[in-house]
């Protein structure tokens, strides 16, 4: 039996196309002393990992010219040698972008599904919801009745943070790109309003919908968007820096012009890994269960099958086409 | 007896000018019930006096059309309606650009000299020390072995964040514009380099001069030289956002490139005015005082005499002509 992988084979320069990606067949691995074998069910893709192709920022795991993309999965166990884990076991963990994984038990990390899709331990139980969690309660300290505004606002993050802070009694405010994503924004997510970014008169309509100005940016988008938020910030408001999308395939940098608001409305800016703050994953994951068994936040999801379709779906994934939590499936649910 | 005053009558766009200030001659003021008639001796003149001149950006007191250029000053009391003052007192507040004011008593506050040159309460001892004070002792926590690097590096404030990193054993690495601005930093202040951000390979300069990054960086100056700072900043890494005097007079804002850093690197970046902090007085003042009078610390103080040169010193200080703190003597110290 084979193992399929997708390689980064080309050093990125700019927008990340299909020649950064090489489809591989590799032989199975095995499981050594201590290690387990896995099959990958989800693959999780996720904009940091465009900043994981620059070879001068540290974030986590270096990627490297000739390996094996690298990226979070949940997993089942295949085969176990360790007596912690036993086949079947659902784990997660950097497993990467390929099929079958042999990897050391203590880089697993086991999983209770307790009545969630397995798909929600990449997304709203995952990453990305310690990140929004982390971001609004632990740097932002959000409290009720101020305004909150978020950029990505459907994305994996974003969503997150909108349902939080609504549970918080803040004013939610999302900003996207499209009529599509704002119109989900509202109808479906926790967003009292969403601006479209493409739209002609942007600014005048985050004016418009933040009338109380900005007391919490979460950005995830950076660039123009992030410039405009700048402006409407209030006293003592707080920038939590957690992407800059539009900027990752860019060799030219978008240069913020209204860096000014920050010293004249005496702004906190936290730029932050989620790595640094893994001390909250059982406060985080504990709120974030309680409002999923409430209904107040539902993981909205784009699963694509197929690993050789991850390449796409990440170069979709940086130009904004996803709709919500970006996953490939890799295999079959059940076994 | 008449009054000089310096009055702001023409509303400044881009560059200040003279046609922004005219010479006034007003009656002598006399002290109401409550009030204190004042003699200015000193008066202070900083570049966020700068950013009173802009409509939108809501900084102490406003600064409108018609009125008497708003500053602090440090004075004697003529005159006392309220009994705890007395003729002689030296008392500082926001008497402005005049020689004579009738102030409310609960707006002056009494200074006892201690020892110290009057001018030393309107730097080291004033707003410019407590502003370096909170920067780097209550925003950045400072840490003995990190390098600190400060733009403005020979100002009023930028000489005494010197001094206090250098009193907890800190790297301490200045910017200046000239050469001369930077021999002083090294010679006559607390830095262990001084970069000329007027030098053609200023960024190389900088690298070399910040061998092991920057952790803390006190920026003043903003623009170009804010920017290349940014690329030199190490993980978890704070920016004390103080001034940004390069830009003040531009109509159109540098264009900030590394925005990106401050996520890569995950930095702390606080924007702040010393009003948000004045609990720590105290404190500050205490730590400033023994440098002071163990001579790690010295006021270099531009001195300049005549109110009436005051427009001219601030179109100056805005483009760094000043050596340390910039004074206009208005009174005789003596009576």
């Amino acid at each position: 039996m084979d193992n399929l992988q997708i390689h980064y084979v080309r050093q990125v320069q700019g927008e990340v196309t299909r020649a950064q990606f090489a489809c591989v067949t590799a032989p199975l691995p095995s499981a050594a002393e201590g290690q387990l074998l896995v099959r990958n069910i989800y693959l999780s893709l996720d904009p940091y990992q465009r900043r994981q192709m620059m070879p001068d920022v540290n974030y986590g795991q270096p990627l490297r010219v000739g390996e094996v993309m690298t990226g979070r999965d949940i997993a089942r166990v295949v085969s176990s040698c360790d007596s912690r884990f036993a086949p079947g076991d659902w784990v997660r963990g950097a497993f990467g972008w390929q099929v079958y994984a042999a990897v050391d038990a203590l880089k697993a990390e086991r999983i209770e599904l307790d009545g969630f899709s397995p798909t929600a331990f990449l997304g709203v139980l995952g990453n990305p919801g310690l990140t929004a969690w982390v971001g609004l309660r632990a740097i932002a300290r959000a409290q009720r009745g101020e305004t909150v505004v978020i950029s990505a606002a459907t994305g994996a993050v974003g969503s997150v943070v909108a349902a939080l802070a609504a549970a918080s009694g803040c004013r939610v405010v999302g900003i996207a790109g499209g009529q599509d994503k704002c119109a989900h924004a509202v109808k479906a997510l926790n967003f009292e309003a969403c601006v479209d970014h493409r739209s002609p008169d942007f600014a005048a309509q985050l004016e418009a919908s933040t009338p109380a100005g900005v007391d919490i940016n979460f950005e995830n988008v950076g660039g123009m968007v992030f410039d405009a938020v700048l402006r409407r910030l209030n006293d003592f408001s707080r920038v939590v820096l957690c992407g800059l999308v539009s900027q990752y395939n860019l060799l030219d940098p978008y240069g913020m012009r209204h860096i000014a608001e920050l010293l004249n409305k005496s702004v906190m800016l936290q730029g932050f890994r989620v790595s640094s703050y893994m001390q909250h994953r059982e406060s985080a994951y504990a709120e974030i269960k309680v409002l999923l068994r409430q209904g107040l936040l539902t993981q909205h999801e784009t699963v694509i099958d197929g690993l050789e379709k991850a390449p796409d779906a990440f170069i979709g994934l940086l130009r904004g086409h996803n709709l919500g939590k970006q996953l490939i499936r890799i295999g079959p649910d059940q076994q």
